[in-house]
């Protein structure tokens, strides 16, 4: 059942002895609305306890060094950020059809959970969650305000990317206005830092780079033998796929990864206006205008000529 | 003389036939500010023209595309974003005494300006060309916004650095509210996009980071012979020196650079804590605490030694 902002705020307030769950592969935005929901039910006397399937990257300790809550008999289930139970990894099959409610931003939601505050047009949960906090009259904390903050922050790729709105903007501001937040440090942890291994890995995509049509077009084969003779596995090399696209003039990046059977599936990503999906319908794939992907068969050349030999059909017709 | 808002926006309307001195190297801000003080004038029916010594980086093209301005005999000099006249490049011997108004964010303003509206809190020039545009009850064009916009994202990091104000995302919000600004495609223009030639330099820089300390410092050496091998300039490098604090864990940074003479030019960043200017001071140089320098005499591996137990010593004390 769909619930509005004033609705959610009655259930939390009357709710008791809560588990909030945050997803799989957790990120900025669910730890953030996590940890920042755990400090506000604490101000209204209630006691919750994060979970997550999977550990926290280091980096997010700050937000949650006030704690993960005591161990009790949870009457109260609560999932943020959570689109589908399968996110839920393994507390999937304990948790699944008992969460009282969901907090959510993704428009993919596929409505589990007995209640839903969902707004799509959100940029992040945490910006529901500020919006709960008002409406609730808490308070908040310094901590509370840097975990609504990073939460905003990673999911809108610092203020960067498409999906970032006016009010994110806002309540940034708000934020930053009434609260000591150490943002510059925040989001230097967020964004700058890398490991060790991610910076040889983006050396060795860059290392990797072929260019084609005018430098329009850069692709990236990952074939089992490069695997073999780099001593590095094929999802080492996950994440770097945005890579190509931040050469310049780039328009296309793909991506080729040899299969087992000897197959290629190649990952397509516009940096504008081309249509990606498009290009991959014709070769029997599809996904989104500016992120798909194919199976193509044949030998490398040949899948390379094929791929190149599409996409300046593409780019001839725009 | 320091003026204040309001006093440079009555010379603004009381102005005519202007140019606007952008400086060298030209950036984000400071074009961003000429261009929408260009589009401010025009709404007031006052003729401008925007200079600069150098040439504007391609990326930029779309805030110049309202023109820079017809020719004509100057009647009106405004200087913006401008802390001295030597960052007016060959522009310097005609202007450097003519400056009717200096619109400037940077504390260290030498005031060589008849009129100087100056506030060393605004995170960007920009942010003061919108207070403008606002006490003159100048209704903003979108292309003006974008180049606000611009202004206020590139000296900020895209919101991500200290000088990052509560009002830097009021400013924004207040933008992206009121108009029609390709944000994303701006920010992926200004963050994002890379040249093939930066890609190749953040390997070369990336191939020689040295670790030390338990990976608590990072350290690049180059040396003339490297650069010969190479084939690169060492002005090639230049902006690379962010990169080793890129480093998960990394908290001092250090760059080495070999002088024609055989010394070692140093230096030094920190990624937060540590204060280099302290160590570097101990080496006979300065700067700041988070970005010092120095010069130091020996053999490069004397001189490694010398930089390594330096700061060593002062990781302990901390």
């Amino acid at each position: 059942m769909r619930i509005n902002l004033k609705e959610a705020a009655e259930f939390l307030k009357s709710c008791k002895d809560a588990v909030i769950i945050t997803h799989q592969s957790p990120d900025g935005d669910c730890i953030g609305a996590g940890f920042a929901l755990r400090d506000i039910l604490a101000m209204l006397g209630i006691r919750s306890r994060v979970i997550c399937s999977d550990e926290f990257p280091k980096r997010y300790a700050f937000m949650t060094k006030t704690g993960w809550g005591e161990d009790f008999e949870p009457q109260t289930v609560i999932a943020v950020d959570i689109a589908d139970t399968q996110l839920m990894g393994n507390l999937r099959e304990e948790y699944e059809n008992k969460v009282d409610l969901c907090i959510d931003h993704h428009i993919s939601n596929i409505e589990y959970a007995e209640r839903l505050l969902l707004d799509p047009d959100a940029a992040a949960t945490c910006e529901l969650i500020y919006e709960l906090a008002k409406e609730l009259g808490v308070e908040l904390t310094d901590h509370c305000a840097a975990c609504i903050y990073t939460g905003i922050a990673t999911d809108t790729g610092c203020f960067k990317y498409e999906c970032t709105t006016v009010r994110s903007h806002e309540i940034a501001a708000e934020l930053m206005r009434n609260h000591k937040i150490r943002y510059a440090t925040i989001n230097r942890e967020m964004f700058d830092v890398k490991s060790i291994g991610r910076l040889k890995m983006e050396r060795i995509v860059t290392d990797l780079m072929e260019y084609y049509l005018d430098n329009k077009v850069t692709m990236i084969c990952i074939t089992n033998k490069i695997l073999n003779e780099l001593g590095v596995d094929a999802n080492d090399l996950d994440g770097c796929a945005s890579i190509p696209l931040q050469v310049e003039g780039v328009e296309v990046g793909i991506t080729i990864k040899e299969r087992e059977d000897g197959a290629f599936k190649v990952s397509m990503r516009s940096a504008d206006d081309v249509n990606v999906s498009a290009i991959c319908q014709k070769l029997g794939g599809g996904g989104h205008v500016k992120a798909a992907g194919c199976l193509v068969t044949g030998t490398l050349e040949e899948v390379k000529e094929k791929l190149v030999e599409t996409v300046r059909q593409s780019l001839e017709v725009e």
